[in-house]
């Protein structure tokens, strides 16, 4: 079995209102930053998973973020694997 | 002016303790899913940002990672940014 590192990241998707990242947008101008716009907040989760290969994590990785870890009517995932 | 879009991970430090993420990783053995350890859950953050180049950008993101988007007694960030 080999250890593999998953970085997922969990967002609201696009058509979806991000009242928090809002609320960042106008701070970041509060503290002089008004460069910034668009501020969207989500999750970023980290996780170790062992698996026979890739493949294998890869498949367990999409079953956690499906059943788990993101709500997929509101949010979208994406994820990195790799070997540690 | 360009305009860059920057990917921000805030993640709890190794020293703290997650308790999210602890309560995650105990449910994934709930869902079949016991492969799955030492899960950690932070924030991603996406935001877009103008600046005259990739330094002046990165600089303002440093700002903004320091002074509201993280805490850093409890919390690191990394980021990565590219042109839009």
């Amino acid at each position: 079995m080999n250890k593999y590192q998953a970085e997922i990241d969990v967002m609201p998707k696009k058509e979806i209102l991000d009242p928090q990242g809002k609320a960042v947008t106008g701070s970041m101008k509060n503290i002089g930053l008004s460069e910034i716009q668009n501020v969207r907040i989500g999750k970023h989760i980290s996780l170790e998973i062992e698996a026979a290969n890739e493949e294998a994590a890869t498949e367990k990785v999409e079953q956690a973020c499906k059943n788990l870890l993101a709500n997929l009517i509101m949010e979208s995932y994406t994820f990195k694997l790799h070997l540690v």
